[in-house]
């Protein structure tokens, strides 16, 4: 069975989150928008199941997740449907809810990220709103950096069984996620967020750990990986970085 | 066995949508921080789990949900849990997984509602923000309200059990939801909003219908439900209507 992934094809943007658990997964994908349309993939198979008529669960946005029958979209259910599949979340179900809570804190985080750089409106440039950038990146940079890092890294002192992991003795999708934003905010905010990490060395090594699985490493190697750009979600503007 | 739901005491918030769900279930449930203190309830009750040194799983910010022993964040991972336990959700995982995306994509939404009031950081008062929040306003009455009412339209639309429900034949706290924000988007932007369910009238009926079933029917004439504010997340700011 191949899964098809349906994401934007020249960012990382929150597909990447899926990407990461079908990488740690070993399993079969096809990151569609990126394939050739003369083999009915590229950017007109992702626009047909968005626009489509005949999509009877049509999704939001992408990214979405195709498996047989089902189509799945959020990047959060996208992995929770995984995270059970793939064993990447624990089995019990207070621990299955757990990572899910956890992720979707992620997400929040992954959120005000991209609104640092787009505070008054997705639809608008970065030039076009430089000044309420840079504001909104100073409250970011001070006050919610250190506050989701902290977060995180309580919970790593916290869990029962180490600080290895965020949840249980072995690997869930929120490890995966942790490491995905911390690379993005490393990329994005270089000077916020090593001050951020050396205050939360668990974080800090976790990430680390994450980069080192082999099937995480190999990925980072390959051309699957695209690059951090200034069309993704976390982007390099010097002046917002303080 | 009572629920304890923990989210501020004076506002509707994201604590509303947990709110809708226990009561069209009529589970037993104490809101927390709207107790007396001297019953070990109020605000500092609230604040304790939040920074407590002890909690094992803390959650990130209100709304959480004790359940017996366990401790839910997030509103959404609140709702999935519900919605399993009091059939505010199909029981067929695709049918779960899909309820929780529309869910997922009206948080979206309603996180998309908050900002338009505070563009540039919600650490700021609106009155230090008012030239960025008509900028965004204007985007999000425009092309954000029409988007996202347009999708769960289509939703209700293509629903192969019929157009009273977002998902099967029966109630899901995705409906309820969308009762809520459509709610607050009425109160915030009455007019953008009475333009937009013009055109989206499956989802201005399943409204209505929400607010029509007697246990919500009930709990919007009591006590227990709090009026809409400019404290909360859906604002009245005239001039942000257009």
């Amino acid at each position: 069975m191949t899964y098809q992934l349906y994401y934007w094809p020249t960012i990382q943007g929150r597909g990447e989150f899926v990407r990461l658990a079908l990488e740690e997964a070993a399993a079969d994908y096809v990151d569609v928008a990126r394939g050739p349309e003369e083999k009915g993939q590229g950017l007109p198979a992702l626009m047909a199941l968005l626009e489509g008529d005949r999509v009877l669960r049509p999704p939001f946005a992408p990214p979405f997740l195709r498996d047989g029958r089902r189509l799945i979209g959020q990047t959060a259910a996208i992995l929770l449907h995984l995270g059970d599949r793939h064993r990447l979340a624990p089995r019990d179900e207070a621990g299955r809810l757990w990572v899910h809570q956890i992720q979707l804190t992620i997400a929040d985080l992954v959120g005000e990220a991209h609104d640092t750089h787009h505070p008054v409106g997705a639809g608008l440039y970065y030039d076009d709103q430089k000044p309420e950038a840079a504001r909104r990146a100073r409250e970011f940079r001070r006050d919610r950096i250190p506050k989701f890092l902290g977060w995180l890294e309580r919970i790593l002192a916290r869990n029962p069984r180490g600080d290895r992991h965020l949840v249980g003795a072995r690997v869930s999708y929120a490890d995966l996620s942790l490491f995905q934003v911390v690379a993005g905010l490393r990329y994005a905010f270089p000077r916020a967020s090593r001050r951020a990490l050396a205050r939360t060395p668990r974080v800090a090594a976790l990430c680390a750990a994450v980069a080192d699985r082999p099937r995480i490493a190999a990925y980072l190697a390959s051309e699957r990986r695209l690059p951090f750009s200034e069309e993704g979600i976390f982007r390099r503007y010097p002046e917002l970085d303080g």
